[in-house]
């Protein structure tokens, strides 16, 4: 990895700035929690991984400027949790974060002094960061068998090291694949209407020196059929029980393409992620945002005035289409229902 | 129709000027044969069709400023032939649109004046133009028989009024059915990486009054998985003998989304775009264009300084995921290699 999401850095939450990129390469440095949730609120930081880690450091950061006395440092950090809850509401890892350190609080709180209880609370943010990127790397280390040397990967998106501690989901693969020695070639799909693809995984990919070529999405077909592509890999927002994966809008189409020419789809899935209380994908609910997302490249209209637009930001693979699924704890293939608790389960021994 | 593409106006050939769209409507009126062939060459009209009238009424326009001696005449027809030739070499109408205006003059030099001559050239030129719209409308009525009052059209790039005398090809059979008294709403991909969708198909639905939304292109698959759609209609840069269709990039991917959830996926083909001399698709270039056009989007970059692109301008779409293909003559449905040319030889009676 050669640049860093999120990091602590002597009592600092630094993090690249993700809202210039890939224009600018600006990392922004916060000393005061009440930064690093508005960074949250404004999406200098993205997806949901990284959210939660710099939710924990952010908490991190405004305790250890508490006073030690025990009634007023308790008050001080729910109210720090309270502004952290509201930057990013729908976000799961959110809360997630935040209740792991009120956890940790709870369990320590009556036996080591505030003092302590703060180094702990900065270690413990700094585990959160060390423990995704771990996970990550875990997941590349399982998908990179899937990977020979010489393949051309297609992936949709960005599940990448930019929405994590490091590494990223879908591109973690990809980034143990190039650390096995193994040249591969990408194909990034550029991901409208926000551009993931071209703004971020492109960015991502050359830092690391991994050779990455744009395309717009609806090439992606065209690629697949073509024989230039050897494998496609993708993260998920939310896979259910029976293996359908919720993820960008246009990761379905791809799925079909890649079905439909007999190139293995892959899933990049940390368990978090995997919901085994859906049975499938048709409970999932689909977000639609505005349409000027659609009718508008950044401050550039494309389209008439008055043009209405609908822009859905998620949809749902079938299970049928999806090769496997590749998690921090191994890979389940297909039946998913017999193949994905297991995995999800080996958490909880 | 609400608009004109373009028109002979007392002496003179007037468009709408395609690069100002969506953001202008501008028609611009051109009373020398050598701005119509600059129109021709810098786009303000595209489209196979109407690039074919564009040169027709170029060629109308510099004839009647020409002397009324023969071979001054003829001499100054063939640089205006030549001029007209050199604006868009690769556009097939172009040149069967030169050949025409050619084998007027021939066949008519010996037993016409040239002043009447000249006359006939201007009255060919206008023939073009209404053969080219009543050709597209007899495409909309053979069309139209798929499209029920109610139903829901996803297409993709410009098969429209713009690019061609009027009604467009894809489009004219929405224009038909909605003539034909039937409420009909429309999904418009964008289209990447030009916007053809954005810029002009959402523009002339508009302007005639039809219930249209744009979507980006990776959003067709959910919307053909929701039961949104009832039918798609794209048009056709070639077709093939048994039926592959070439069209812009990402045609395939809809074909294949339609195909995957029983959508019926009609192609609108005027004969003169079929070439029974290719067995199939195979044989078709696919034409590769500058990468810049994916890394920006007009003059604005959206990937990282230095990213490399590929760009595909057109794919191919395999015979089996289309349902029927629509010409002036009649419907051809699978088998295509034993449907096709009889609707193309329809031409030679």
């Amino acid at each position: 990895m050669s640049f860093e999401t999120i990091a602590w850095q002597d009592g600092k939450v630094k993090m690249l700035n993700q809202l210039l990129l890939p224009a600018e390469i600006r990392y922004e440095v916060y000393d005061e929690f009440h930064q690093v949730a508005e960074a949250i609120r404004k999406m200098v930081i993205r997806g949901a991984p990284a959210i939660g880690i710099a939710a924990a450091m952010g908490i991190a950061q405004g305790a250890i400027t508490l006073p030690n006395e025990r009634t007023a440092f308790l008050q001080g950090l729910e109210h720090i949790n309270q502004i952290m809850a509201q930057t990013r509401p729908t976000a799961v890892n959110l809360f997630w974060a935040i209740d792991r350190m009120k956890r940790l609080v709870e369990r320590q709180i009556d036996t080591l002094s505030i003092s302590d209880l703060k180094d702990r609370l900065v270690q413990e943010a700094q585990t959160i960061l060390r423990e995704d990127i771990e996970l990550n790397r875990r997941i590349g280390e399982h998908g990179a068998r899937f990977v020979r040397n010489g393949d051309t990967i297609l992936t949709h998106c960005n599940a990448g090291a930019l929405a994590t501690g490091g590494y990223g989901t879908a591109t973690a693969v990809m980034r143990i694949a190039a650390e096995q020695g193994k040249t591969i070639r990408v194909l990034a799909d550029e991901t409208r209407p926000y551009l993931q693809g071209a703004r971020l995984t492109a960015w991502e990919l050359m830092q690391d020196g991994i050779d990455v070529e744009l395309i717009t999405d609806n090439m992606a077909g065209h690629f697949l059929k073509s024989g230039e592509v050897d494998l496609c890999i993708v993260g998920t927002d939310r896979t259910a029980a029976n293996g359908d994966v919720a993820n960008k809008i246009g990761t379905y189409m791809v799925a079909l393409a890649a079905h439909a020419n007999d190139i293995p789809f892959y899933v990049a899935a940390p368990t978090s992620s995997i919901d085994l209380s859906l049975a499938n994908g048709d409970s999932i609910p689909i977000e639609e945002r505005s349409a000027e997302e659609v009718t508008r490249i950044g401050n550039t209209p494309i389209a008439p005035h008055g043009a209405r637009a609908r822009h859905v930001a998620f949809d749902v693979t079938p299970a049928r289409y999806v090769t496997a699924i590749i998690t921090e704890n191994g890979i389940a293939s297909p039946p998913y229902p017999f193949t994905l608790a297991p995995l999800v389960q080996h958490n909880n021994k």
